[in-house]
């Protein structure tokens, strides 16, 4: 596998989405590039700072595209991707997921090598567990207090008084208590309307609450992080707000696009799958775009349009329609026009070549080891892989 | 990551499913023992051969319990499968997906190398280009043509008379047809009762019925072959069939075991998560072993007993009863009694590791890079993991 862009010249004359072996997945640079530059000017206005989810990609090629110099600050979902990111060189780093009792010590190796990096918690247990590690004087990260903001998953409640306990315990143990962060994972239901800005604001005013709670008994609690990709684009009011988080935007999928978030041309990522039979008794196209290249996502099965395993356009990435993978084995994909819709099924021969958008990008892209990078932008030359960049995976 | 089993023996000393990073995938190697060899002696019994499907596990240590010489026969899913068995020296594979008019190029590299290789077609498209690249004079794979049994995926149907023009085309060419090849996918649908010894009588009545209609007509086609975990084991009779393929028996999970074919001890595969956090006012205890370490596979989901991501047993792998993985986030995964039943929710403080069994061996386990095998049966040292074995991917 190449280990960077640096993809020899005359391999790169060679490689386009009609040669690459299939299934693989492809990632329309220009695309990551627009979405990256239209959240960076809406949080530029709402006058916030931006900390991006690099989850998504676990890709130091992508990464630098969100921060050209390579030094962040960024958001992570494992300490390996912190590890992979430090490595890299990005220098401010959130671990944006519950720590557990045994990874104290591997985050803070990672803060004894300088990394500027901060954690998440939302019991005492943990507290404790992080004041009694650092009796031993040695350098620990930064601690953020999860804020539950609409029972989605994790996180205190902002009115709990677990919360001063919490802030409390860290204080006692000479930890540094960084503030406050909180994710509104109900978003993903949202759809349209005013559901989106008010979920915005509920992640705003619960974030924000709990950090005056803090700061009225004492703690200075700095941050006050929000987001996710559906609240970072309909927030109107980020006032008390100190940094937006969001991910998926970057590549942005259907289920993006199915409440509303995008347009089905700003999905940067797809899978390119080949033809290998046809059931015209049926209506099936069959490819090796299995649900080992797209992942088992089903995330549009209940909106009101349900992709299936994915959108199918053609090798340029224009969408043919209501045409969908409706069912995947492991490495066959059937395609189908969408049940209930009017669309027609294409004539795509033995051996032709599509492009499917996945339901869930940070899922899809976690079934494969590379991004085959192409410029849709660039006329007549958008099928030309110009780089491939690896991504990292595990734990 | 340890490349072979091979582990260092002070590592090993240390190495336990307390230890081990989470979330972690755990291997029960008596279980996997136990069930090869209950599949291999109802074949015995049923006088046919077997050629064990290795996507499920991906991993030459796995395949080696299979064959303990190495050679196979075995099956596989894709080319890179293909390659990394035969470089770990199986010499007898059957790639079971239909080929890919640009992989005829790589097939027969592995041809040339000497592996005694079959693809699968079922157009007369392939057949073509398969006659067409023999032209040359060099190594070319043998052939099976795949017949479609229940309508699940692709195949001709067993009295079509395609089946004729294939086997013409690939005679006049000089490429060797080997025989018939079939899968009842559908019978992942069935359920309990007569539905999976139909389904394993059907398989087999459209495969000889294909093999029949190609030896009438002077193709000798040797090869019947069929197979899938339930109807191989629910056949009744196999007269005609020259071998079986199953993949997913080694493992099992919760949809073989919802269908009928296993029981949940059965289940030599699971994902050790550690407990992050608890909302006892909803009812949850949160672990870190979300969707990136269970797969997005909900393949339970229209089961009568739904699993959610997976069956949460204690770290011995002993269930907890109606306990289940009821919601996922990419790396939180909400543990729940499932909706509807009158189980109770265990004990489990911050930093308590769980066990969970998947809905689908395939998907689970192609999160990971590394199993983590350890001797359920080895009283009081079930934890200890005596190896950590690789797996690998892509295409």
């Amino acid at each position: 596998m190449m280990q960077s862009a640096a993809l020899a010249a005359e391999t790169l004359s060679a490689a386009s989405l009609e040669t690459v072996e299939t299934p693989a997945l492809a990632l329309d640079l220009a695309k990551v590039d627009r979405n990256i530059a239209r959240l960076r000017s809406r949080l530029a206005q709402l006058g916030v700072a931006f900390r991006p989810h690099v989850k998504t990609s676990k890709s130091l090629d992508v990464a630098r595209r969100l921060f050209p110099e390579g030094t962040g600050p960024i958001t992570v979902s494992t300490l390996a991707e912190a590890e992979y990111f430090a490595d890299g060189g990005f220098s401010d780093i959130t671990y944006a997921v519950g720590l557990s009792l045994d990874k104290i010590d591997r985050a803070r190796q990672l803060a004894a090598q300088g990394l500027r990096l901060s954690v998440l918690i939302d019991t005492v247990e943990q507290a404790h567990a992080l004041a009694e590690a650092a009796r031993d004087g040695g350098a620990m990260p930064a601690v953020l207090i999860e804020i539950d903001c609409d029972g989605h998953r994790g996180g205190v409640l902002p009115d709990d008084p677990a919360l001063l306990v919490i802030a409390v315990m860290l204080a006692r143990g000479g930890v540094n208590l960084a503030g406050v962060l909180t994710h509104a994972g109900e978003s993903y239901n949202a759809r349209g309307g005013d559901g989106l800005p008010e979920a915005a604001e509920g992640e705003r005013a619960a974030a924000v609450a709990a950090a005056q709670m803090l700061r009225a008994a004492g703690h200075a609690a700095p941050v006050v992080s929000v987001g996710s990709t559906p609240t970072a684009h309909f927030a109107r009011d980020l006032t008390g707000v100190t940094e937006v988080r969001a991910g998926v935007f970057t590549f942005f999928d259907l289920v993006m696009h199915g409440i509303g978030v995008c347009e089905v041309d700003d999905i940067a990522v797809s899978v390119v799958a080949t033809v290998i039979g046809h059931r015209p008794e049926k209506g099936w196209i069959l490819t090796d775009g299995g649900w080992m290249a797209m992942s088992r996502d089903r995330g549009t099965q209940r909106h009101p349009v349900d992709q299936g395993y994915g959108l199918v356009c053609d090798i340029d990435g224009n969408p043919f329609g209501d045409v969908i993978v409706e069912d995947a084995s492991q490495e066959h994909g059937i395609i189908k026009v969408r049940p209930g819709s009017d669309g027609t099924l294409p004539e795509l021969p033995i051996g032709a070549r599509v492009r499917i958008l996945p339901n869930h990008a940070c899922a899809t892209c976690a079934q494969h080891e590379v991004y085959n990078v192409v410029d849709g932008s660039a006329t007549g030359q958008g099928r030309v892989i110009t780089a491939q960049w690896p991504r990292m995976r595990g734990w």
